[in-house]
């Protein structure tokens, strides 16, 4: 029997022609009439040249009487969308309005999708520099790694609104979230968990540090030159730091030397990387995220052949999605409710646990909240400080 | 008797209550549902995978399927807010965001306010440039001459939407319409009128421009110097080619020797430069625009007083309010529908011709559609080629 729980993924055309017939998937709408003289004079001119002066001399006032007071730019260069690569801001542009679509529905926010024409770190941080007032947040995007961790750090120590590029901590929250009740599933201790990551970009960098600070020690990072230790000459420097650290047994090779006896996989690389046989060879009772989209790295039939007891994807269409809709809105409403100006470390972990916690007896095929869950928003809300 | 017609503008006390009270005054709103985890699947992952590979092929579908197909971005630097001068971002952004508003609200155009912490025109330009993609279109504002001239000029040949600052040809083109309908109440050639314009920024300019190019040739332009003329040694490059655009006569002097024997007076420039006695030396059956906002260059009673017949100020407490909002919603709803990617003088000419025709006989108190006429959007969108 299929694990499939859902209907298959639409098809190419039925996406088309639905968006299509919608045109675009987010719009504008007035929050005060406008249909009378009185009203156009007090909300617009001449009225708003009071609230211009005032917020010119009190510019902390635009969080209170200004779009800044729920809004978050969803930006992205489109170097890296989904796992689908560098197909520049016009193919990113669905991804980045969807998002901004989830901020609306799922969180009340006003997120807006901007898509930049340059993949220049240096232009793409003077740009968002140079629209930051407006926003009372930046969501960055996919965005490419390693490019990625500079321009993020630069915005964070620019500007006094929040900034998170989603695809690092987004991500990392929910697997964090994710793993700590599968651990539970498997009765292993979380801290003990021996854990290999695919992938050692964006998502994969950010999960290894976020894991760490939960109290992970035993993590190795595979790249397409295998496990990532501090012996390799071919790493750039988000790597280095990676290598220093991670992989305390200092384990070089393939993937395949690096899962033997492992607790848990976490896959945000790219599809059909494992078969059942890799599964075979880790620790029993084996914890597998194969999350890369829409082809996991290994389908959950396959991992269940292996012997893993609890599996997640990215995908809809089986139990355990690991996504990050689950994170994004709750972060940013909690972000903007609070006038948080930046997303701690310590915020993305009480994040991580609020998530965890919605599911207080997880099971193998119920280790993390539905996305449509309302709980869910309120209580990462809550968690952001 | 006053000719006031309305009630005062409201206080600042009752405007800043209600901005307090509405917080941001507009928001963003779903297209579609999401609901469902079959909706989710379908506008967010994996459907959206699709969307971004037809984009990625066919970035001109944009304009079909993405928020591009309906948006405009209302862009500022604040360098010449309303008539409150350089107030920067933080002033700006109450105004923007009116006129976002004023989009949604009038033309069901998707705008949304952003404003700049940069006023150096590379800087402008080159941001611009990079959120570009994801707009249908680019309505620059309150942006000080001459660097908006420049500005506006480099967007236009970079970009393919529409990019057009409002202050400019929006202002131009309502008094343009205004102006039409004022020759004939005052029962004069149109063509044959000899006008002064107090102020040669970004309005005074374009206003020249474009009553120069409906056929109007004695036009005197008058800034902090005085007349502008052939002779003047301290004129920036966009004021040199006003004098060798405007002022046959090569008329100099004071603002009074300009407005001797003038049939019209237009101003954007600043409160109380004029009197009634400066109003009697005029033509008679005298045209006033005093738009300056919120104080007007002399006030309509004061001007009647010193004999002019027709008299309009940018006020909505006055007849004859001269509002920037009679065009720029109908601009961008017909470039947006067309995908026009340059407003072109000959569509801003038959806009002014558009709006001037919704008022078939004008009279001294009516020389211009109210701006919550219904009829106004559509006239000036057909009028966008």
């Amino acid at each position: 029997m299929s694990l499939r729980k859902k209907s298959l993924p639409p098809t190419p055309a039925q996406v088309l022609s639905a968006f299509k017939k919608t045109g675009a998937r987010i719009e504008t709408k007035g929050r005060v009439p406008l249909k009378k003289k009185e009203a156009l004079a007090l909300y617009y001119t001449p009225g708003v040249g009071t609230a211009s002066l005032h917020l010119a001399k009190y510019p902390e006032d635009a969080r209170k009487f200004s779009v800044k007071k729920n809004s978050v730019a969803v930006i992205s260069d489109g170097s890296a969308v989904l796992g689908l690569g560098n197909i520049g801001p016009y193919g990113a542009l669905p991804v980045m309005e969807g998002k901004a679509l989830i901020f609306r529905e799922f969180a009340g926010i006003d997120a807006w999708p901007i898509v930049l024409n340059t993949q220049d770190p240096d232009e793409i941080v003077r740009t968002i520099i140079a629209i930051a007032p407006g926003w009372g947040g930046i969501n960055l995007e996919d965005i490419k790694a390693p490019e990625c961790f500079e321009i993020e750090r630069r915005l964070i120590e620019a500007l006094d609104i929040p900034v998170m590029h989603d695809d690092q901590h987004g991500t990392a929250m929910v697997v964090l979230a994710g793993l700590m009740n599968a651990a539970k599933v498997v009765k292993k201790p979380f801290k003990k968990l021996n854990v290999v990551i695919s992938g050692a970009g964006a998502a994969g960098v950010a999960i290894a540090k976020l894991l760490k600070a939960s109290g992970i020690d035993d993590l190795i990072l595979i790249d397409r030159g295998g496990a990532i230790h501090k012996g390799r000459k071919d790493l750039n420097a988000s790597k280095q730091e990676i290598a220093s650290l991670t992989n305390p047994r200092q384990v070089s090779g393939s993937m395949r030397d690096a899962l033997h006896g492992s607790d848990a996989f976490i896959g945000v690389s790219g599809p059909n990387l494992l078969t059942a046989e890799d599964i075979t060879c880790m620790a029993p009772r084996a914890i597998v995220f194969a999350l890369s989209n829409p082809v996991p790295e290994i389908m959950p039939e396959q991992a269940k052949k292996g012997g893993a007891m609890v599996i997640a994807t990215g995908r809809s269409d089986f139990p355990n999605q690991i996504n990050n809709a689950l994170v994004f809105p709750g972060v940013f409403r909690g972000a903007l409710d609070k006038q948080v100006t930046e997303i701690t470390e310590a915020s993305k972990l009480r994040a991580a646990h609020a998530l965890a916690a919605l599911v207080p007896i997880p099971t193998a095929t119920k280790i993390i909240p539905d996305v449509l869950d309302a709980r869910v928003v309120p209580a990462i809300a809550r968690a952001i400080r």
